[in-house]
């Protein structure tokens, strides 16, 4: 991100994606340039996004880059929902959730883990990150097993969509609460400060400047985004994908992919615990935060409301995902062989939804 | 419980439900006047248990204490199950068991947390629990499973409830022996004494006194528990509410409110270990001995018997609510914040049961 | 198995196996005197193959010790799949995973714990068994899940059955790798050299002796088998069981036998550490290695390939006797009512299994 070549490729990038999207491309070049541009724009949307949060002083910093951390996810997710496209919109959440939690954790886990035999990092914040997890599981299953036990009419369905999305949005608000307000310094001393502000380490952008190119970054993410998602039914059509594999994997890797490169370059620089951050912070903020407002949005398009109820096999991905996730990071230390357990999970998750 | 007031209103509301019911005042009213009635009587009950338990000298006193600490729910169990009422009861088993892991726990844990930023207690109890917790859904978990897959013929279905209800009742008797004999001091060093004979911080009734208050609560209990049982089929059908809804919310709640109140009080004085165990205890004692107790009775009735198969959104519940209250009691210390994530949790659960 | 009368039981329950088979004894004759035999002659085989591993140096001794383990089990299932006995191929997989972790284990803890009061051991290698316990849960589940939900072509479910068995054969591999070279002193430091070679404690043969063994103990191991597996379908029949049952709790226990006795041997020299990696090892060895090899095997036979889609049933129990042994065990110390705890789900399994 830090590179003197990332202006040059975010721009190239975004104008040659503009000029196939207007030109007509065949759908599989405009795909990939595309792709290639969500990419660096989503990079520039995050670094303009901590650059804000650094202006603005710890506590509202915190908040925009708590709120903001995923930014691209939620546009390409609202442009999902405007088309009605649900199916996509929750694989692409479940394979936000299962992409942190096993091919980025995995994958810093593993290069960390070749560089270093034992990589440690405190486990108090672990064991908190892990009970939110578990509501977050606990508020997908519920609705999911109760309507699949017992038909509801869709006013119902709705409604009780509607609650569980507002206790998900109360509880991480009230979290960030807990760990901006209440208990900062309880948690300041776990994370040894690496994590809470990366931006300190590079020479930040002028507070204008920020502000500036947080709003561009995010004008370009909206334009980008809805690109690559105009080229998602045909590519899905062409190469017999279904909905699901390419929400899961291709919208969800796409979306990703800037947490995913600088978690492996904290865990390579030593820092596992600034990585598991990122990893585990990101899928929490996908399913605490970005899915329940996708819900609550896709009341006001034509679309139609979505409800919260996720397939099983979705369900079942990210039960797993987070079942090895957390039994691998609850004892404060990792090696290269857990990363690939992690990648083993991803892969075997990876086969199943491609063929089912 | 220790008020002045206390054996006046256990009168007043006794005799109110008294004439509520043989004078025959609406149901609505009725309910309410016996539910508020088995709350106070509940309590009076628990209260002379501990006294007798007193008394007693440790080791009885324990028994006495483990075995009839849930008699009211025991009780009101055994009116259900003979007006085959069974759906009712396996409800009410559920939301006892969630009641104490979610409402009683998250209150305790909210509360004490308002007051003190973190609590802290020792874990060696709450290992050893957790380990009986998993019993426990394990052993209602698997003759679901199992029969939910391959329908079994009634007789087998009742054979297989009697024989796990008896490994659960086994499992129950041996952890007394285990925890009050042959490990007792490796367990008294964890809880400091502090949960096991609450009975001491306040001057005990005379031992005559005691046995006497306690041969009049339980017939009082007993009493009452018929009045309040007698209005749930009208008041079901009145606000339309389903039987699950109303074993699993409103008699678990009513049945549970000393146990409630008793939790609260201690994590405010800062003694979370003892509220935690008071919540834990509590759901354990209903699923190893309550339940599978209550099996066994209902083979005396001619309402005939009732089996162990759970539903699968009642396992659903208790499978959610002993995953998170593991996880939030595991690493020895509660904040505000992890009560909230219960109550959360217990929210979900609610609005759920209502609408299905 | 060090005792004198050791090789004259074993040869004379071989030929007395031998005989039956040949001379057509009634099968229940025949099946018992072949499960005695196959006990003592994988007896033979497990011995063999340590003192084969012993001179091997302890790199490669550790790879035969942890691919060899398991031989008997891996030859009965091959004898199995060639006969195209599906089902009860993964019946005895579920039983030899749950027999480890519930049976052994269980008897292993509780024999232990009555010898003493508290055994401890050291967690670190505890963990990372139970992260991947929890991959062969994984591995087995996605498949189970992802194909009830949605039907598949057959040569999709074995392609997918493949993918995953070369996972966890990678996966397993890799552990070896990790667990033998790059982690060997991380690990070594917690196991203190106590499990890893048991023949030190004793006298072992001479190398040329050891190999001559090994392969006489792998030809008996066939024959007996064989022999055994022949008498299961009368027997079966005969008694009214289902294939199931017989293969998850009588092929198991009998091809299981030399590792119950050895870990309880251990958990009563106090030596619970060894003994809780002998059942956990076993368990592994089944699940990662004998099982997907047993997939690829059965593309060799007339039989047809078998897939790894286990029921919900061998699902449910494998993921009951992983939760519990891994809550029971990662604390790192046991006692006698834990022994009891794994025990108790031993027996709510086998009921269950048995009526169903």
């Amino acid at each position: 991100m830090k590179k003197w070549w990332f202006p040059a490729v975010l721009i190239i990038s975004f104008i040659f994606s503009a000029i196939g999207h207007y030109a007509g491309f065949p759908y599989t070049l405009e795909f990939i340039i595309s792709a290639v541009s969500v990419i660096f724009v989503a990079g520039f949307l995050g670094k303009a996004t901590e650059s804000v949060a650094h202006h603005a002083g710890q506590r509202l910093g915190g908040f925009l880059n708590a709120t903001f951390g995923n930014a691209a996810e939620l546009i390409i997710g609202i442009l999902l929902v405007k088309e009605g496209h649900f199916e996509m919109v929750k694989a692409s959440i479940t394979g936000s959730i299962i992409g942190n939690l096993l091919l980025v954790l995995g994958l810093s886990v593993l290069a960390g883990g070749i560089k270093y035999k034992i990589q440690n990092y405190n486990i108090s914040l672990a064991g908190l990150n892990g009970s939110l997890m578990i509501l977050a599981i606990i508020a997908l299953f519920v609705p999911a097993i109760f309507l699949h036990t017992k038909a509801l009419d869709p006013a119902d369905t709705n409604l009780l969509s509607l609650i569980v999305s507002g206790v998900l949005i109360a509880a991480y608000l009230l979290w960030l609460v807990f760990s901006m307000i209440t208990h900062k310094d309880y948690l300041a001393d776990v994370s040894d400060g690496g994590p809470a502000d990366p931006v300190h380490e590079e020479a930040a952008w002028s507070k204008g400047r920020s502000i500036l190119y947080l709003v561009i970054a995010t004008v370009m993410v909206a334009f980008v985004s809805e690109w690559l998602v105009h080229t998602l039914d045909p590519m899905t059509e062409r190469f017999g994908l279904s909905e699901i594999f390419v929400g899961a994997f291709v919208v969800a890797i796409v979306g990703n992919a800037a947490e995913h490169s600088a978690a492996i370059m904290l865990a390579m620089k030593n820092k596992i615990g600034a990585a598991v951050e990122i990893a585990v912070g990101s899928s929490l903020q996908i399913a605490l935060f970005v899915a329940p407002v996708l819900v609550f949005i896709s009341h006001l398009f034509a679309s139609g409301p979505m409800d919260i109820v996720f397939t099983v096999i979705e369900l079942a991905a990210i039960g797993v995902a987070v079942f090895i996730a957390k039994s691998i990071t609850q004892d404060g230390s990792t090696n290269w062989y857990e990363g690939l357990l992690l990648l083993a999970v991803y892969i075997i998750l990876g086969v199943s939804f491609y063929l089912v």
